[in-house]
């Protein structure tokens, strides 16, 4: 399953990678197209110059061509070799410039000479070129050069995409949030929509008990206009994940929520602490990606994120060598695993309540406790006794612990979360645990702690 | 005082070593019966088969002889030789075996060749021996061997005792609680008797104000039992002290409460820092000991522990090297001193106010600070000056200190021991000023912060 | 203006160091004089015998001349040389004394021999000489020595003085707090009083919200005498500053105030963090200086220091040579700008509300973002393109950041110390960022987020 995610996305990431994206435009619509193979993307589209809150949506920008040629009529920057050579959304031009007037509208990074940078103009009329620094150099600084952008900027749409899941007690909602914007860029920020795409598929073979909102869109003004037509739901959104820089070969990462202790930041630091994952934990700050507009004043919807080689931080980060060889399927079929094991967990965080409050319940008589005692722990194995590794069909090094634990916590008051925090015993064991518990008549599930 | 009780405590581990416990039987009987001449413990038996919340109590098991004799006749594993030979509440048992067919029945600990484990079953009816490794590999194990255990398994009691002293205002209530159940075994769990029946002696001693009332009962079975008797009592105890493993030769520790930050829990703290001793602090955890019957959800009443050489924690811990030599009457009475200044500080934690609240008292007119002044702190020690190192009947080396800190929290809300832990300076240091105080009529105390 | 204020502080150590101060008589009415030039200082006199709270004041006292002579009539100990040689309130005395006599009224320091000790005798009627242990030891121990204090102390007045800046809401008040009554002693304390009226000049000229309160008074008994005059008052002050120790060589110091976490206490974090300074944190404790009586039960206002050479952990605090020698007009004047610091920041501490509050506000066009996007991040400074450090009249090395941390918390309840505290922006650019997008109507004040 891991291995067969990794090769989807592969796949994906390959197919997905020479589509010219921006935030309007034909490249969006397209890798819509291709995802919905993959689920059920419902794709709306937005009018042009509607005002959704304090922005106004762009008119709609499609490109076929863009060049530099030379006076020997050679592209010495050619859009067909990189989409990123285009400043993206300039607006159409043709004509012939001498290099002292080109050259402001020449963007390179000096000190990643190799790379061609990615830059845009969305909300102001421009045009312009990316190119690395080595190009630029070679470039004759004496010639005329004859520039043709052969885009169109013009009245038309915004497009953008979403689809649920529905729980069987749908009291909370969570949204999972991706944004399609970027040119031919991978882990900024192909690897998101296919990451979250994959991800509903996983979460489509659970039995969920919560609702799941999953919305693709272009970054900032996409999210803006799918919150500002869906207003209403987002006052009763509980949390959420907004997923990018998801498959680099570097470290992982996590972004808190702005209240650093949410549902959503608490189920990833356990899964990576169960794991024994080591990680960067990145305290909230009012930048990145969508979470500023879900956790704009008005909405406060804490937003955790989780990253493999997170963006600002890696020195490919919006350039040309941001590519096919910079990502891999494997990483982020390493970092779906994190989002799935952080909402099963959401999943379980159920309450109990121990329906023999006063003292312990007897384990022994239920066959939970070994018949022989006296160990240093009772659940330490030793050499000449049947471990107790092994209890009903909970499976635990130290079971009698992680019963001890929850039995102590089911108080009708202490969610599942907080007792693996306090124990250190995974979430899906004290589940388990739990559902042993409930079996056996000894605890009942409390449904509404607050009702 | 101190030698005193060493010496009481030297004398009452060896008379009480010999007898063989169990949950229930005459060893209790005759345990409790010695005790009984240092302390009022007051016996209570229960009835075998008797419903006590989750459990129920089991047969009462008495032992007289138990042995594995050889072709020669000769008792190759002797009860006589050491009670923890016989696998705790072992049904009676005669008849020859195979060595193939008793190897099932016969428990070592490999990696602790020369120790005789110590097991049990009490809840389970079975038989068996216990013998170190050593032993074990000498057995021929193509012999036949003569099985003999000489016990009883019948409806008969669970013994256990309580006493209490009340205070003179009654307002709180403490439970001092330790158990009585392990055969020939010393720091677990003769240790815990020892010091119950001899901090009963001290608080004896004392004006108490509060109530405290002490248990003596097995392990689990018993200490259910006794909170079904007294279920009523149990819903208004503020807190206390679980007593076990505090004579062994190791380090210092306190095991918490589950609150980590309860009266019990703070006075541990204080009483280790005030006396600059290094301890390993414990979090709670829902092992250990009897603490996991008063803190279920239906009572929470926290409980904290001192211990030395703690549970689990040493080699020894359940085998027959936890004996005389391990122990000493020294090491309890250390650990008995660190539970008397835990409820010494219980007792004098009170609130005053101050009656001028309005600036500083004057210190200087009731002879409370020096007449000369200048120096760098005021109670600092200057050669050419009378020291003020006695202030009124206040010995302390920064008695201006002290004074300062109680008079600036004698506000009607802060307790004694919450400006100990703001200042440093011990509570029964600031109790001395607090005393000093009322007489001077500069403070008054608080009856009743919320009444 | 810095260095305006490092002279003037020179001069006024230079003018004010050679008067004999004590906690009432003339060296404090002609201290206040000369600070009246510079700030209008309002003098209150206050008869001795007047209850204040647990006090009474004293008797005036009043010195001319000071000696002991030895048999060939020259001064031993002189007055003259320096006013900290008599027990500072000594009664007067005129007479023959054995040195065997003399010696118990003479102090002296012998850990630091070189330098005369600093020591009070106001509420016990007393007399004796403070001199240098190596003065002492070449005192001829079988002359006979003539002694003269030539004081007086008698029924007169306790002086203080105040002074008070109205702020335009004056919601709320601050205590701007100095003492006043050491003899010649420099940063203990002549550095309190300067600074104290420096920073009168300093706020003076700008736009205050706020009330502040100055008062210069003898310490303990003159604060006590002022609050007991103005008890309704005290009942509304917010919080406050105590100066002492300014102007020493050595490091920073902060003593926070007994709740550790006032907006007093806070804006000095900030202050020295936002420098990137050094500085030791002091805890509160019930010592030190008038932070006692403000801060004691009936009153409670949280009062913080920032002091350069900290009272009692410099060697020649209370010594002849805590002189002109060991503070420096300069490092008053940097302690002042600390000062200066936390009060603008006091005073900008508002709450805004952004008006569109659901999703970001569009900087780009406001002019506030750059129009051609991509870098790591936004405020990341290129080569080859206007940086976006200047924007709008806002001057910041990450502008955007300030800005959208701004505009993330104008959430109509966060002040501008919670969001420099959680985004480490400066208080003083967050308002700057506050103007603006006031100015742009993108955010109101919010008046009383209480009301």
């Amino acid at each position: 399953m891991k291995n067969n995610n990794a090769k989807v996305a592969k796949n994906l990431f390959e197919e997905l990678y020479p589509i010219c994206r921006s935030i309007t435009g034909n490249g969006v619509r397209d890798t819509l197209q291709i995802l919905q193979e993959y689920a059920p993307w419902h794709v709306h589209e937005f009018c042009s110059g509607t005002q959704v809150f304090d922005w106004i949506i762009p008119d709609e920008w499609n490109i076929k061509d863009a060049y530099v040629k030379n006076e020997q009529g050679i592209r010495v920057i050619d859009f067909n070799a990189s989409n990123i050579h285009v400043l993206n959304y300039s607006e159409p031009i043709r004509g012939n410039f001498s290099f002292d007037k080109l050259k402001d509208r020449l963007y390179t990074l000096p000190e990643f000479p190799e790379a061609i940078p990615y830059r845009t103009s969305y909300f102001n009329r421009n045009w312009g070129f990316c190119l690395s620094q080595n190009q630029y150099d070679k470039l004759n600084k004496n010639e005329q050069y004859e520039v043709c952008i052969d885009s169109t900027l013009e009245p038309g749409h915004l497009t953008l995409a979403d689809m649920e899941l529905k729980g069987s007690e749908g009291k909370r909602t969570y949204i999972i949030s991706t944004y399609c914007c970027h040119p031919s860029l991978c882990n900024d920020n192909l690897s998101g929509p296919i990451l979250t795409t994959l991800l509903y598929q996983a979460l489509e073979k659970m039995d969920l008990r919560h609702n799941y909102r999953f919305v693709i869109a272009p970054e900032t003004i996409g999210i803006i206009t799918y919150i500002h037509a869906n207003e209403e739901f987002f006052r009763d959104v509980d949390g959420g994940f907004v997923i990018t820089t998801v498959a680099g070969p570097g470290e992982f990462g996590a972004k808190m929520s702005f209240s650093h202790n949410a549902d959503v930041d608490r189920v990833i630091r356990l899964g990576f602490g169960e794991r024994k994952m080591k990680y960067n934990e990145y305290s909230f700050a009012p930048d990145g990606s969508d979470e500023r507009q879900y956790s704009s004043p008005s909405f406060r919807i804490p937003i955790a994120t989780i990253t493999k080689d997170k963006y600002y931080e890696y020195k490919e980060y919006h350039t040309s060598k941001d590519d096919l060889d910079f990502v891999s399927g494997d990483a982020l079929s390493e970092t779906l695993e994190l989002y799935i094991s952080a909402i099963e967990k959401l999943e379980v965080n159920n309450i109990y309540r121990v329906l023999e409050d006063r003292c312990e319940i007897q384990l022994g008589k239920r066959g939970l406790y070994p018949t022989v005692s006296g160990h240093v722990k009772q659940s330490a194995n030793e050499a000449n006794e049947s471990s107790p590794k092994v209890i009903g069909d909970i499976i635990y090094s130290n079971a009698i612990d992680a019963i001890s634990w929850f039995l102590f916590y089911a108080d009708g008051k202490t969610d599942l979360v907080t007792i693996s925090e306090k124990s250190g015993v995974p979430v899906i064991q004290l589940h388990k645990v739990a559902q042993k518990m409930l079996k056996e008549n000894v605890v009942a599930l409390v449904e509404d702690p607050n009702g």
